[in-house]
């Protein structure tokens, strides 16, 4: 699982990445996306990022992209609102 | 290494939520932060939301709690803005 959340102040900036993001996975929080967990599609999404997003970020934007291994994807933690099916998150 | 990132919608709460995360980790992006790894400090973490912070939910708000393998640690993808000091964060 890779968790992808991001700090983007620019309206159409941040809903074009959101959109791009959403064909990878899904959303789990308002800037923070779970995506499917291969090499090809993070290499897809460093590619967008450096190509076409990292070009018009304002000083406070910032992107983190978590690489969750099987261990560590168990041990997620979620309190609040389930804005998509949880079949594998814990929900507390 | 934990990754606590939430959605609170109330502003006091929030600004509430951020100062009590401050006193345990620094912050990476406006709703995330990084917070040292330790079983005394997660169960700090799971006994204030379940008591304080969970009550005053709006039904958007949500918190995710991450906790990071070193391995998946050294792995951890940063673009743009460093809001603290990166030393153990990749930065590309």
């Amino acid at each position: 699982m890779l968790i992808v959340s991001y700090d983007i102040s620019n309206d159409k900036v941040r809903t074009k990445f959101s959109k791009f993001l959403k064909k990878y996975g899904r959303r789990l929080q308002y800037s923070v996306f779970e995506i499917k967990n291969s090499q090809r599609i993070l290499d897809l999404i460093l590619v967008e990022v450096e190509k076409i997003f990292a070009k018009s970020f304002q000083n406070t934007d910032s992107i983190l992209i978590f690489g969750m291994c099987e261990g560590c994807k168990k041990k997620v933690i979620r309190y609040g609102y389930a804005v998509n099916e949880e079949s594998d998150l814990l929900f507390m």
